[in-house]
């Protein structure tokens, strides 16, 4: 019957276990069982059932602890063979899995700690103090938009050079040998300068910064959800992408360099809002109010929204993007500021770009608010079978591959089409190709892959009708749809964004040329361009399964709202068809890559799990007045790495679990220990610097590992007090809250740690993240995800 | 020093104390006394000092009960010296003041109560249930963007037709008094129409259905927030409204259509996510899992997208509209809900409007999406003169007036302007009036005062330069701004949005052809209509505030993206400048309403109070097993009115507090006395039909009073069991909370009541809405409003 109780697994940790910044700590995940030997009774306490378990083996034993989840589950319709069948013993390395749940990731804590400390501080600071915050929030938005915009703009005109010089050069040795042959060479020209611009791309992302690997996108929605990727925010990052995107989108790539735009405005403001670069060991001693997660959390959304601004000319739809990706409590300020940061980065975008082309001040002009920044391509065979290709050193070769290979196709599809168009009067086409084509004709093939992927989409949604012939269309959408699918799974900076709208726009035009033909009525619609562009919609949004917020950068690209309808149409019909057979794109990366992703509401079935089933326990807590040995042995213990620990207080029977009065976070103890802030030690030194709030946000968010901070043996008998510094209100639900409620409480204030209590306000267990992102929906019902320290 | 710890007022209850559906309960505010010469030691627990006081009198004794707060103050900034001086009497009759904060209102729920009922039925459903709900939700949505879309499609034709002969009728007549003399004769037809007109909308309003007065938006502003205004979503509403909208549009006064419509919408959508409707005692017995506040709300948001994006043709402004102003947790499945119910509105508008125009399957043509449907007119002083009319024949004879001098002003500014203009090669005016000018040339006043606003404001949008001198539009701006000011105070369905737009766009003009005078320089912008829809968006948004969603419904009904940027810099502007005197006209209307409203966040500088400093107490508390008389004891008691009640588990010394064990509502209560499920009873009729969840749903949601529930006195010492039907899990809080943290987790989850509890899981005080909105940050800091029972 019900295999729901399936538990916990770990494959080896392998020789990392430092805990140190490479490697990941588990988030507080409970489910993980701690044993100490403790000596002494001292405060720690280990609440309910304390078994000794090999951490190496599953904890098959857990299921006795827990008799009535099973009996529970009578009705909750079948669960899959997989999961009934698979072995109990533990997983074998399998890196990226559906059905697991990684245990790598930490989450952030979007619930500010609401200790002592920080309420005098609010306490302290006056209405105007207020009022400056509230100013430098709109200073830091303003200087978000700013930067993204001009970023984007370096993009962009570097692309438009570097790709400018090397279609130039290709161009005149075509030309060349057209007349006296010897083609195979210029297509060895094309192919090598392709590769060797992927190549210094692909070298760089691959050697330097394996984060920087494709769009970013799922990275930013995990970040917004609340799960912490390592180094995603970091300025390294940033840098790599941006030179990364360059050298792909360049080297003829079927990629995008929009998706990677919101990357960078994302890294932007995590770093701007911070007021100092740790990279750089810069602390201009500013905005130091807004070093926590919480605050952090509004300025990336800032960030990811200027970036999808600056990418597609949308400020509207940038808003809507961070709003329907990642945030979930919808505060109005909140939505002006980053409207504004919206704002700002399109202008700047286009004040840069208009100076740039000669045309100051025409900021006005449609023309800037053009089809020109997108990004993506997908089909999951290939994406998977591309995800084991993991070394380096492999990475770069399989990227140089790509990169010839498509210059091969591409030349070899121009080579042999005998698509000949006459050239219209106005040379909008700054890359023609007349090749085997009479005088005043160019090859039509060669308007969609001699060019860079803007460039194309823009020519079939404007060009005017007859400039394709179908079976160019035909061709030229299978092969650039494989292109773009073998494209995706490379280790290069790279959107999504415009290969999908490209082949939609290709067979969305191929469309409007037929159907006449077919339908032998006269068409409504008369101009295959405007079929073209429903077709790029409905691709792009089969893809990313974006509706509302898709909608508004459609047709805020497209400069006519009265696309709107028809676009709104076509998105949903495809959101709705899609999901029927798979989840978005960006869901699916999110999945592989086993993140503990929280959606917006708890599986509908779920009605049965309650607190006590989800949660994990027995809990590790501390006594206000605690140890600092108990402390260090517990944070230094590698195999569970708990981040967060309530703080209770004892009650008379010492083997029942203590009262709840606290919670208080490794990071905070770190800070402590660091300090060394020990009841004795302020008793003799009395007049040592009290500890400030200050001084955690110093630390934050690289907070040391606990194997840096070096405590004496003398120092581990002192104690720490550690009322000062807990949260002394942390949200608590009864243990027979339902899971829905407890996902509603934990989404909605965006939680980390939620303790769960019995009638007397005893600790009996802690809800993390991972708790109840493990509950999902599959095909026959409630599913429970393994946990895996992939 | 700090004289925040003021404390609550009542004015006298005058002679309605019944209670019933007209008189609005108390909603829980416990701050109000109850005191119960209680005979027996019942299970009824007063917990904390329990005093004697006369409801009549102010409660000044309250001071000494919570000594510590007014210590607690000792650094937040001055209180306005108004509220140190305030007498301590009670307040007179004042019936629209911002110092107050109305106790008439009660909350609406928007946390399920997750009762064993309710559990078991969530267990029960299979995941095809559940499959089947979220249909049935969308084929709600689809009903109500349809239903909406119909409704606006009647006003507006109904408003063309009339509006259209009263013109012809008057038009005819002015053109045959204009050769002979006697147009005296005219101007009183003309306002003998008008204020026949009105007359029948304003008697409409006035004494069928009061509450369809003005636009609604702002009721539907605080019932998306939580705050139930009676008989705002009824079926008698929305037709008196519709009636009167027609009329008072029709009948030439200074407003427009569409401000009714979102208030429409939501009536729309209350209805038909019900499946019944009271008013005609019709039950289709369908949708009936939608029957609670929850699920309510969110098919009133949509109705109210459906609504705005019906009235502007602009379905992702509506969502944005709804967003903004309503919701608080952003949930991507409804979002997308609302925008489907949005995009059915637009094209169901477009569909039939486009019949009745005989264009049929028209509907991409920009024509369609046009600049048609707006709202609004402001200016305090005038607004709050008008409030002071209350008698309902006053206020249609003041109605009647308005318009009468309406027709009266339009008449003489066009008679005594000699401001005559070319006619156009097209006759696209429909009412242009030759009047005193020659042959061939038309006035250019009566462009604008005869005709309909919406046709005036294309106008000045389109005209080409030259239309309009500029005496005639400064002459009109002044004149219609009072104009605007005074009908906007009436009792007669009316919006604010086509004033405002009207206003603006005359004074843009106005500015766009003095401007090039001015500064000599050939000007970017030749086009004088640019400067008229620039004005018309920031006269709209310095009244309304909206931001985000009015730049998306500016630039959907203007149809073009590139205004998007001028428009957004032109709100965000009006927004700092007028937030900098004044709140938005919606917000100032609700404050005089003393709706407790909840904002976005706590205020700053509250981080100086805690739960127990806000909370009310002592809270009236049940046991899970209680006496029926002391529950209808309670219940009946009409000076208290509390809506919610802890139920808890006693403690050994009797005298203490109880522990909490769940929360039951008082309707809730008066279901089961209803039922009459009294312990005994269910014992002595064991074939009794077991209460289901359905028996509350059909109550749902006029509950009766209790009143007319009878009790025996036999049935009085009958034992009730409440624990199947109370909710288990209420969100608790400790006492030490700081109120952002309380109000963060009242907001998020849309609370009604947040039990505030002792360290020991002790009921110590309950939490309500009015707790938390009478805290705000006037001038001088953090003041707090008196209750009031106006």
């Amino acid at each position: 019957m019900a295999n729901i109780t399936k538990k916990v697994s770990w494959t080896s940790r392998g020789d990392d276990a430092g805990g140190g910044e490479g490697t990941p700590l588990l988030n507080g995940s409970e489910e993980v069982r701690y044993t100490r030997q403790l000596s002494g009774v001292g405060g720690m306490f280990h609440i309910g059932r304390l078994s000794t378990v090999d951490l190496e083996e599953d904890v098959t034993s857990d299921e006795e602890a827990r008799p009535t989840k099973s009996q529970r589950y009578g009705s909750v319709s079948t669960y899959p063979g997989s999961l009934q069948d698979s072995p109990k013993g533990r997983p074998e390395e399998i890196p990226h899995n559906e059905k697991l749940l990684s245990l790598k990731f930490e989450s952030l804590d979007y619930d500010s700690s609401e200790n002592q400390l920080f309420l005098e501080e609010e306490r302290r600071m006056s209405y105007l103090g207020f009022r400056c915050l509230e100013i430098s929030r709109w200073v830091i938005c303003g200087l978000i938009g700013f930067l993204t915009g001009l970023i984007a703009c370096c993009i962009d005109i570097a692309v438009e050079k570097l790709a400018g010089v090397k279609y130039f050069v290709v161009k005149q040795n075509i030309e060349k040998f057209t007349e006296v042959g010897g083609l195979s060479i210029s297509l060895i020209l094309w192919a090598v300068l392709n590769s060797s611009l992927v190549m210094v791309g692909a070298i760089t992302v691959a050697f330097i910064e394996p984060i920087a690997a494709g769009s970013g996108i799922p990275q930013i929605k995990c970040y917004l959800n609340g799960v912490k990727i390592p180094r995603v925010v970091r300025l390294k990052t940033l840098v790599v992408k941006v030179f990364g995107v360059i050298c792909s989108v360049a080297g003829g790539l079927a990629v995008g360099k929009e998706g990677p735009m919101i990357h960078s405005g994302a890294v932007v403001a995590a770093g701007v809002s911070q007021g100092r670069s740790t990279s750089l060991k810069k602390d201009f001693k500013i905005f130091e109010y807004f070093r926590r997660d919480t605050e952090k959390r509004d300025f990336v959304s800032a960030g990811a929204a200027a970036g999808v601004s600056a990418a597609f000319g949308a400020p509207v739809g940038g808003v809507l993007f961070s709003l329907e990706e990642g945030a979930s409590f919808w505060n109005q300020m909140l939505t002006w500021r980053i409207f504004f940061a919206s704002m700002i980065s399109t202008f700047t975008l286009n004040f840069f770009l208009s100076i740039y082309n000669n045309k100051p001040g025409d900021l006005s002009s449609p023309g800037l608010i053009n089809f020109g920044r997108f990004e993506r391509a997908v089909s999951l065979p290939v994406f998977q079978g591309m995800l084991y290709v993991h070394r380096p050193c492999l990475q770069v070769m399989e990227a140089m591959l790509v990169a010839a290979v498509t210059a091969t196709v591409s030349f070899s599809m121009i080579y042999f089409s005998n698509d000949c168009q006459p050239l219209g009067p106005d040379q909008s086409e700054d890359y023609q190709l007349q090749l085997f084509c009479a005088d005043g004709e160019y090859n039509s093939m060669a308007t969609t892959f001699f060019n860079t992927p803007e460039r194309s989409v823009r020519s079939l949604f404007h060009n005017p009708p007859g400039s394709y012939n179908p079976g160019t269309l035909g061709m030229f959408t299978v092969t650039y749809f494989f292109l773009a699918c073998w494209t995706y799974g490379l280790a290069v900076s790279a959107g999504v964004f415009i290969p999908s709208l490209l082949i939609g726009a290709a067979w969305g035009r191929l469309f409007g040329i037929l159907l006449p033909t077919v339908t032998a009525s006269g068409s409504i619609w008369a101009d295959p361009g405007k079929y073209a562009l429903i077709g790029a919609a409905a691709q792009l949004g089969g893809i990313v399964r974006m509706t509302l917020s898709l909608t508004v950068i459609m047709v805020e690209a497209t400069g006519n709202v009265t696309y709107g309808l028809p676009i709104m149409l076509v998105l949903m019909t495809a959101k709705i068809v899609g999901d029927y057979f798979v989840e978005g794109l960006y869901d699916i990366h999110i999945k592989l890559q086993s993140v503990p992703f929280l959606h917006w509401e708890a599986p509908a079935t779920s009605h049965w799990l309650t607190a006590r089933e989800v949660m994990g326990a027995p809990v590790i807590c501390f006594n206000r007045l605690e140890k600092v040995g108990t402390i260090v042995d517990i944070l230094s213990n590698t195999s569970t790495n708990h981040n967060g620990f309530p703080v209770v207080v004892p009650v008379a029977a010492s083997d029942e679990p203590g009262k709840i009065c606290g919670l208080i976070l490794r990071s905070q103890l770190i800070v402590l220990l660091k300090h060394k802030v020990f009841v004795e030690l302020a008793r003799s030194r009395l007049t040592q610097r009290k500890l400030q709030l200050k001084d955690f946000r110093d630390a934050y968010p690289r907070f040391p590992p606990i194997q840096s901070i070096h405590v004496s043996q003398d120092e581990r008998d002192c104690m720490m007090d550690l009322s000062e510094f807990m949260n002394p209100t942390p949200y608590t639900v009864p243990q027979e809250t339902s899971l829905p409620r407890v996902f509603k409480l934990f989404r909605a204030l965006g939680l980390r740690h939620l303790v769960v209590v019995d009638h007397d306000n005893r600790v009996v267990g802690l809800v993390t993240r991972k708790d109840l992102a493990r509950y999902h929906l599959g095909k026959h019902g409630l599913e429970e995800l393994q946990l895996a320290q992939t």
